[in-house]
């Protein structure tokens, strides 16, 4: 059995939170007690593999590369992107590597950079169509500004009220395919938990003249976790989030929640508009695209539930049909 | 043949650049198009490891969280390491990788998220013993209100004259062990050419609860490069620096250059104090230490003459006796 469990950026660093180096460690810990316990189930063929998002990690280095760029010029956002990669799998190999020491498990762990293609003519890169909101919430006179600074950013109104509802927004296109698959592939099969495709992966395309460069874009990660999945032939994909389970009419007096669909249900749900964008959206989607491909069963919950969902007992559980 | 490369990070942010994304991409793909040719001259059952410096790096990045610390709060150094190792190894695969495909090797390269063991009760860490410049050199009286910011800092006067010559200093222990030994050299042995021990790694203690934590140091990057040589058990070290030779009576008007040096030379010439502290020094020592625990042969050199040396034309050689 492989499984590929994918981690939310706001579990490392959590909403009310500064993002303090301890703050950050602490999550981490919480994270991986438990990661570590499911390892600890696991037969000796079995593997893990780990994903993770980095969007408030990435918002908190874009914050401090504009208060610094008086004096020393920001990085791109492939590279904030590569950045955030070596910063959360440090965290997350630091402390899963204890706890499984702890247990009496010697298994090695580590992250990797790890980049994803996607392609130049993807609809998001086009006019202003790009969707994913990064950095903080501004007025509408804080993002004017900012578009005056930098006129090459897209600023949208992102909340219908409030004060602070509008944000800058950048290309979120489609990953295509994982650019380390035969590294990554190399090391799961020799038995290693490697940590990939956090962020999305650094998102790249491939040049006519053969050269991957970087782009200005953010994957989202569970589509990218998604081709990770495909990569390593895994078996179960386990995304945790910050609810117990999917739900029907979200937002709606009739809400419901979900404990399993099928796959033509799942894409039913889906076009009928019950999750939201940017949200549950594409973590449905990617379930969908990893039983497509071939995966056996995917399964939607809370951090605090990831055993007892493995186990059947709750959560969202997506199968073929 | 096993080789390990050690790149500085002076070579991928010159000294005379801001540091854009744009600088470093430009100097990673020079010193990549090289290791290309040499990766296309190795046989099949040879091995490339790659580690580099990240000085420059860690030192923009530095500023811009001090210029964002009433927002957003300053990562501790461990995990600017780790940031910096994202960073970096980014740009040196995707470049090496372009070239590789480009010379037809399909060759997988990946950068991997890497700690490296220190002690807690290294000299490094006693009083103000801290002898590692990082961030900018200052005025005497921006060293003192820096200070007084932060008066865990140690801020060092690190050259005799001038207006700024005083910088931040910060422990630099000894590095003890690779802490992902096991993982790296299953990469390496499964044929992949790995980017490790970046910037000196990830400096960590290991707790007498058996846990790692970080700890705010610096560890020198071609020491941390011999324990990594050590792990994969690699033949050649070979040290890219700004000079093509090693020099004895560095400095003076009897300066000379060294084409070869045995062991016991090297030993002396180090002890004789011909080597300057932090920069040659270390280097030296590393090559000893390599070759005391059983490499074959290394190498220091500049990087456009990294084929040439490595042949033995040109370079200081060092070898065993």
């Amino acid at each position: 059995m492989r499984l590929l469990v994918a981690l939310g950026g706001n579990a490392i660093k959590q909403a009310h939170e500064k993002g303090t180096t301890v703050e950050q460690f602490l999550n981490c810990e919480k994270i991986m007690k438990l990661l570590a316990q499911i390892v600890k189930m696991m037969k000796p063929e079995d593997r893990l593999v780990i994903t993770h998002g980095n969007g408030p990690q990435a918002g908190n280095l874009m914050v401090q590369q504009e208060a610094g760029k008086d004096i020393v010029p920001p990085q791109d956002l492939d590279v904030v992107g590569a950045m955030t990669q070596g910063q959360i799998a440090y965290m997350l190999q630091q402390t899963l590597d204890n706890y499984l020491r702890e247990l009496g498990t010697n298994i090695p762990v580590v992250g990797v950079v790890n980049r994803v293609r996607v392609r130049r003519d993807d609809p998001e890169f086009i006019g202003e169509n790009a969707s994913k909101p990064v950095g903080n919430f501004l007025t509408k006179a804080e993002a004017m500004q900012l578009k005056k600074k930098h006129p090459e950013y897209i600023l949208k109104k992102v909340k219908p009220t409030g004060k602070k509802c509008w944000r800058r927004v950048v290309p979120s296109p489609d990953p295509i395919d994982n650019v380390e698959d035969e590294a990554i592939r190399k090391m799961v099969d020799a038995g290693i938990i490697v940590i990939a495709s956090g962020g999305g992966g650094v998102p790249v395309v491939l040049d006519e003249d053969g050269h991957y460069r970087g782009i200005d874009a953010v994957i989202d990660k569970d589509l990218a976790g998604e081709r990770l999945a495909e990569v390593v032939g895994v078996d179960v994909f386990l995304i945790l989030t910050d609810v117990e389970k999917v739900r029907l009419n979200f937002g709606k007096p009739d809400e419901k929640e979900i404990d399993r669909m099928t796959l033509p249900e799942a894409k039913r749900y889906l076009e009928e508009g019950h999750f939201l964008a940017g949200s549950m959206g594409p973590k449905v989607k990617a379930c969908i695209r990893f039983l497509e491909w071939g995966g056996k069963r995917a399964v939607i919950t809370s951090l605090d539930k990831a055993i007892d969902a493995l186990e059947g007992k709750t959560g969202t559980e997506i199968v073929k049909g």
